[in-house]
């Protein structure tokens, strides 16, 4: 094979030895915070059935889930048997001359050989072809574009079906079952597409956990707590800062409606940037506030475009969400009432003192508010040492959280939020299990890290890499570096020789390169003292170190 | 939507929070390990470019790649288009009537598609198409299916060609592009799986290493010894003990012929089986050997037929190997010479001895048996304490593998090898960059998963789960226990209040079905007393324990 020159798919990335080390640790800090609080791991497959996938994020989403093709054989059986019509089986179709019983004849191909897998499928294939039936077929074409699902059964019958048919008269009879039931309309592309394809790759860690919660259902103790790291896929256009494979962090609650929860998420977003060293602000909202926002201004029913309207607020000011509203038809008069409310300033729980006077009329508001208090008091009363901020103007995944809803900024980096999540009330629902409330967050690793090395904040001994590196002299030398290794070893130190007995500068380079710390020369003399030479990589300071104090020396 | 039943794809598995934290012990156990020998961490992206993983496995290997689809959008757009249609359009097409026509039509059309995004595709396909011309299509098929790379030039100069045909005269041409160019052998499949799909779930973590090693050179420090832990994926036929989605835990070190890397590995295997406290046995082989008996016995061309009928040896006997080997037309003769070799016994310098004996005739196994010696002598001198095997019926992997063969099995548990690999001196060869020798293994996760269970080596601590749950009784003895709560937690133990002030009973049963060992109580009496009663679950026991003293009684 000729050489190639290699790269990776466009939106992904390698990550060597330097970042590994960083993103691990991020991801064993929040790993730690998360069994502080008592969540558990749990793990679901990178790919799902697309029917668990589809339709979960809306139109756009399902645009930029990664299809996986069913079998790297199904299209090359698809295309052999094309290619292997010869001239006269190919006019047999052609003879027919009309466009849609092509399409149907196509279609009915396409059936066949996907419930057909025998060997044998070529000849059968031309046998049944050569005698479909046409009023069978007919009827076959009509149950399936209205809509009736396939069973095994139904395609056994179609087996059966297409040994009776005889092609002349197929012509009439396709177009009168095309003329009942709309062929034109049938929906090729979704049957071709589900035959080729039926998985995809998970698009978030929240939908598998829910398909996950549901078909676990009798194994699980509720309230279920658990955390997941894993990464995720999507056909987003890449660019600065999104990737189309990164990891998501999650932490979740599901099975209680009880506030402790988000009181604890509150707790687990200071503990994990704490740890970490960053300087975040947590913002909180309240899916039942916006609504009685909208509500108290007269348009309950336009939650929707209110509030992607004042999630603007900060970026473009005050002036242009009056009139974006506007332009969406809310009157004049609404936004009026609309002002003030964005307008309040104070504490959080001034801010909550006011919102219950102006929302009063509103008694999804009003428990809106009550929750944000209960989180906000006992935040307090805990002390947590976090700054919480009420933020109306927050809206984010407003299409599926009912409750509260989190947003985490970093106060000295720019970028966009590093955490967040919410209230969700019904998500498995989807999955025949209604009624099942849930919280949770979700730390954003990729961003987490941007800002850490933005600021520098990586311990020094994050690398935990090899402490010391012995010089290979070989012969017996090497085999007395090899003993004091293993003791080295032995004290929980990492530790190496360099493999070949190289030129010195060489072996000294690569000790250079890799960061190692220090170096220990075991040459002819320090064997007969039973004394390492130990060179301070960074200050080049070489000193005798006995044999038996290496270990501790070098910890 | 309706309800639907949730699954995951066949062969796929869910890890819940017992197995993931059993799962990580071992990984952990793995990485503690590689982090001593200092082997760094890397990973790649699950999906890589199909040009990077065909070829690398064979054409079994090929067959079981799971292929991504470019986009949610191209099949969808493909099939519209078919659709899109009319009757006069598809007749168009039918009205040829010459089924090689046909299919250089559909070749086209699909060409089009493929370089032609514009909104007007549409029109501008029919347009193109009603005018067709006959003699460049020719051209174009006669240069596609001669096996031309097409580049962008090509494709823009087909554009012009299509605008210049015309359809009546095309037949007379096609045909006799046919004949010349062999259109029925035209690839059609490839350039359609290619257009459809262009990446890959990895396979295993060793091409994406290569392919990462060839990408990043300029950055590594050769020798590079890494360490990579992540899922690959392979559409076989799922089956006990066999999954579509499983991790591999690869330790490979690149860029260094030093046997000492061997011996490493030696360590490496005794260190991570003696902390997961697995009995093992690490079987050595070597592939010079393998080609010195090939050689010596007469039929060094013979190698992979030799290997393989040897490598059953332990499975069928040699009885029936040597019928295998004499099916396979290899000369009773040089059976008989086999014989002996096949039968060694004694101690790995005894049976090395023999076979120098043995083979003393072919330089390639001398070369072999001196490794093999270095690695055994090295061992024994760092007295490692691991039970070292030579064994000549393995031949493992022997595509790539150039010298050392290992395989890792458990002493005490039936299964296959739960660990294994060997040196392979051209790895990145495929990807541009020759002669560069490596030597890794890799860890079998499940496998040893499975031998750990069946013995029941995890230990009981593995869990790593919650220490303690509070009793939520609600109101100021709620806050009490989140507040006793944060200071367990600051000791580093794990610990959790139930999130709702439910009964008690019901309280307990979710304490004991998540095996939490203690369970605090702080009602009125113990606040007013500042002590917890704690009930030790597993003996039923209840003592009273001063709110200042809690951690330490816990941890």
């Amino acid at each position: 094979m000729a050489a190639q020159k290699p790269s990776i798919p466009k939106g992904t990335r390698d990550f060597g030895p330097v970042e590994m080390t960083r993103r691990n640790y991020i991801f064993d800090t929040c790993r730690e915070v998360f069994r502080l609080f008592g969540y558990a791991p749990i793990e679901t497959p990178a790919m799902e059935n697309l029917s668990t996938l589809l339709g979960k994020y809306g139109e756009e989403g399902d645009k930029l889930l990664f299809k996986v093709l069913n079998s790297g054989e199904y299209l090359d059986a698809l295309e052999a048997k094309t290619r292997g019509l010869n001239d006269k089986e190919l006019r047999q179709l052609i003879e027919l001359s009309d466009s849609t019983i092509l399409a149907a004849i196509r279609f009915v191909r396409d059936e066949i050989h996907s419930f057909d897998t025998a060997k044998t499928m070529e000849e059968e294939y031309h046998r049944k072809f050569s005698e479909i039936e046409e009023r069978n077929l007919g009827r076959f074409i009509f149950s399936y574009s209205s809509g009736k699902k396939r069973g095994e059964k139904q395609l056994s019958a179609l087996g059966k079906y297409v040994e009776t048919i005889t092609p002349n008269k197929l012509r009439g009879y396709v177009k009168q079952a095309i003329r009942q039931s709309k062929l034109s309309n049938l929906k090729h592309t979704s049957a071709l597409t589900q035959r080729i394809s039926e998985k995809g790759l998970r698009y978030d860690l929240t939908v598998p956990f829910a398909r996950y919660v549901v078909q676990h259902q009798n194994e699980i103790a509720f309230p279920f707590k658990r955390y997941q790291m894993q990464p995720v896929w999507r056909a987003d256009r890449p660019q600065k800062g999104r990737y189309r494979e990164f990891y998501q962090c999650d932490v979740d609650v599901i099975g209680s409606r009880s506030l402790l929860n988000e009181v604890e998420l509150v707790q687990i977003v200071e503990a994990v940037f704490a740890r970490l060293g960053v300087a975040v602000t947590l913002k909180l909202n309240n899916r039942k506030i916006l609504a009685g926002i909208a509500e108290t201004i007269g348009h309950a029913d336009r939650l929707v475009d209110i509030t992607v309207a004042i999630d603007k607020l900060e970026k473009i000011g005050m002036e242009a969400v009056r009139a974006e509203l506007a332009e969406k038809g809310i009157d004049a008069a609404a936004v009026a009432r609309l002002d003030p409310i964005l307008a309040l300033s104070g504490s959080n729980s001034e801010k909550l003192d006011r919102l219950a006077d102006a929302l009063k009329g509103s008694e999804t508001g009003l428990a809106g508010i009550d929750e944000m208090r209960f989180v906000f008091d006992t935040a307090a009363a805990l002390e947590i040492p976090l700054d919480v901020e009420l933020d109306l103007s927050l809206a984010r995944g407003l299409n599926y959280y009912t409750g509260t809803i989190f947003e985490v900024k970093a106060r000295d980096w720019p970028i966009g939020s590093i955490c967040g999540g919410g209230r969700y009330d019904n998500l498995t629902g989807i999955f025949g299990m209604p009624g099942v409330s849930g919280v949770g967050i979700s730390f954003g690793a990729d961003r987490i890290y941007d800002v850490m090395e933005g600021l520098g904040l990586f311990p020094d001994g994050v690398a935990g890499g090899t402490r010391v590196m012995f010089v290979n002299f070989g012969g017996e030398e090497e085999l007395a570096s090899l003993r004091l290794l293993a003791g080295v070893r032995a004290a929980g130190i990492p530790a190496e020789i360099y493999p070949d007995a190289a030129k010195m500068k060489k072996q000294m380079e690569w000790a250079n390169r890799r960061a190692i710390p220090f170096v220990a020369i075991v040459g002819g003399e320090e064997m007969a003292s039973r004394t390492a030479t130990l060179k301070n990589m960074a200050t080049g300071e070489q000193t005798g170190v006995p044999f038996d104090r290496l270990a501790e020396t070098i910890k």
